[in-house]
């Protein structure tokens, strides 16, 4: 193990952090949409590091950095460490990111520790988790996981181009998808490290935490319409104002969200019509957005908030449509390599937190192929997507020792 | 009196608001600005229907129509009748000429029935009493309260001409307001019928009702700062989300303009930033127009309201910053002429309603310079401001009938 009071692994992984944040596709902010120039330098760059470390690396069909060391028995099935190197538009330099460099430091520190594991361990740089430029849904993971949607392949991106003629250009091959697809026999596990991209390790001073699930989604649209009127002249008693309902009603979604365990539901649009002073709002669109960690539980939730919002539509005189487009189911994470992070957790003197995971993540793909755990490591004020996402050396060093000590006893 | 069944004071009413209607600034719809091409055609369109009556009509220096008929004492007090012939963009027929028409048609049946005054009685049509066109505020009406503002000469309209440069083309005298004040002492009263421009007469199945006075109003830009995050993964009890937070605040206004009476607050703008379905809102910027007949019970009503938002937003840990602009007292209906016109409605047959107006109107202005009283007229589901404004004849007849009635009880 190493010397956890000199920071090395922290500044190993820091320092990979700033190599891939040199590529970006904009200059002064970082940038870097899958398929991209950016995105196939930071992949070779990937591939470099892979090859420093003594990994077996290539990029695949669709763009992915895969690297490889065998174990003492080269038929057993393999533990894959991952995560993504496609960002957002001004971005931060850890999302993703960090997952594919603990990978890479794991391993150079088992090599360097001379350990020799019992089943090859792979370290994997997905390149659409974002799905910022095309119309997929984790499509490098789910290839993998033998669930790429070949109709993804003509999804176009806002100038045009199609997902084929992007990865002919990157130098991949559009028809390679199917031949990714992992046989789930030889797969022993999948685990993800990620910043949290939220406040909760923050508030428990904790540098890392253990996701119990990643939730599942529902999202909606709504409308709800009233009637305008003279904000002077029509009584109260008198009014379908359509923001003073929709206002009730997000205090409904704020309380279904509230009253449940690990659950999260969110107004963040609200369009008034007309938007005047002295007019009574006429319409309201606005969005609903629930997660939950447990599916039933989410269902239920988003059928409490539809019934009470329809019931006080119907006492307001006012119609109300909600119409949901998204339900994506929760994936929970792995028991056994749950417990295994708990161990290695607790074996650093840190005390394990077991924490929802709100956003989406390769480990939602990869669940479908194998079992998958996923570690999350504090980042200043749950911050991310933005330039100003920030960890401290101190808890890249913390995560880069658990996941060394997790992997020692996984692929033991 | 004329005979109630055959309508025909309202078939003259209805004539006369057609005759006016033909004078829009725009072709296909109802537009006509203070001091535009439109207004003084309409003007004279208003004087010749003045001096057919048998009115000594002028239009003034500002673009008011001016009738007189004389008393049959003729240094007696003057009872002035009026409203405005101005509209709003897309406006409805009724809103102000309705009041001018129904002026000249007390005067007209009052001369066919052989009455003759005991004072003089003027019917004044005010050209600027929607002030959209100008940065005004009742301008015509508050020149012969002798509370022109001569700033408002130098505002301009969104092309840049000023009031001055437009009353020059108009044929008025931009240095002839301050001769257009009235003496208090030879104005007997000011009578201003008016459509309700809400819903309530129509609720109480009344033709007319009578105004007990003219609301103050406070209005306030109010903004509300949160925070960011990401809707899945910042837990409901860390959030400081200023959507939920301004959806709690709307309700406390509903509940403050609910639970006094003849009160009435609105939030009619809220604008979301940055409105984004994943992203928790961080900025909400939004209105709070709240109006009372009585000054004190609207000024304790915006106390209340700023007391418990700001309480709401400690408790939410987020800042709220509220802005007044606007505090316009309320302006009460003189008790005499209500209780004229009350006696009036009663002879009709008609039980007198009392209701505040939401509105502003030129008797805003009057009500400085002597008592003055106004009479609302149902107009169709409440609707103003809009092409779909409508009343019925037989409305039209019954507030002819009972203006002339009052008439005839003032000035006996």
């Amino acid at each position: 193990m190493t010397d956890p009071t000199n920071l090395t692994l922290g500044r190993r992984v820091m320092a990979m952090i700033e190599e891939l944040a040199q590529h970006s596709d904009e200059p002064g902010r970082l940038t870097r949409l899958y398929l991209s120039d950016a995105h196939r330098r930071a992949a070779e760059a990937t591939l470099g590091l892979m090859q420093e470390a003594g990994l077996n690396a290539h990029i695949d069909a669709l763009g992915s950095v895969i690297g490889r060391i065998e174990g003492s028995d080269p038929d057993a099935p393999a533990l894959i460490i991952g995560s993504h190197i496609d960002s957002v538009v001004d971005a931060g330099r850890y999302d993703g990111n960090l997952g594919v460099v603990l990978g890479i430091v794991a391993i150079e520190a088992l090599r360097r520790q001379g350990i020799a594991p019992a089943c090859p361990i792979e370290v994997v740089a997905f390149g659409d988790e974002e799905n910022v430029r095309f119309p997929t849904n984790l499509s490098t993971s789910h290839a993998l996981a033998g669930l790429f949607n070949p109709a993804w392949l003509d999804g176009k991106d806002q100038d045009g181009v199609t997902l084929r003629d992007a990865l002919v250009r990157f130098g991949g091959d559009p028809d390679g998808a199917a031949a990714l697809a992992r046989d789930p026999a030889r797969t022993l596990g999948y685990l993800e490290v990620h910043i949290e991209q939220g406040p909760q390790l923050e508030a428990e001073d904790l540098a890392v935490g253990i996701v119990s699930a990643i939730n599942g989604i529902t999202r909606a649209r709504a409308t709800l319409i009233g009637e305008a009127g003279h904000a002077g002249t029509v009584p109260m008693h008198m009014r379908r104002d359509a923001l003073a309902a929709v206002a009730e009603m997000i205090g409904i979604v704020e309380r279904a969200g509230s009253i449940r365990t690990d659950t999260v539901a969110t107004v963040g649009v609200a369009q008034v019509q007309p938007g005047a002073i002295n007019v009574i709002p006429a319409r309201v669109d606005f969005t609903l957005d629930a997660r939950a960690p447990d599916d039933a539980v989410r269902q239920a939730m988003v059928q409490d908030i539809t019934t009470e919002c329809q019931a006080a539509a119907q006492r307001r005189g006012v119609n109300l449509s909600i119409e949901p487009f998204m339900d994506s189911p929760a994936t929970p994470m792995d028991k056994g390599l749950i417990g295994q992070l708990e161990n290695a957790v607790r074996s650093l003197g840190i005390e394990p937190l077991h924490l929802a995971s709100g956003a989406g993540h390769d480990a939602v793909a990869m669940a479908n192929l194998c079992p998958s755990a996923m570690l999350f490591v504090r980042c200043k004020g749950g911050i991310s997507h933005n330039p100003a996402e920030s960890i401290t050396v101190e808890d890249a060093d913390a995560a880069a020792r658990v996941l060394i000590e997790a992997v020692k006893r996984i692929v033991a």
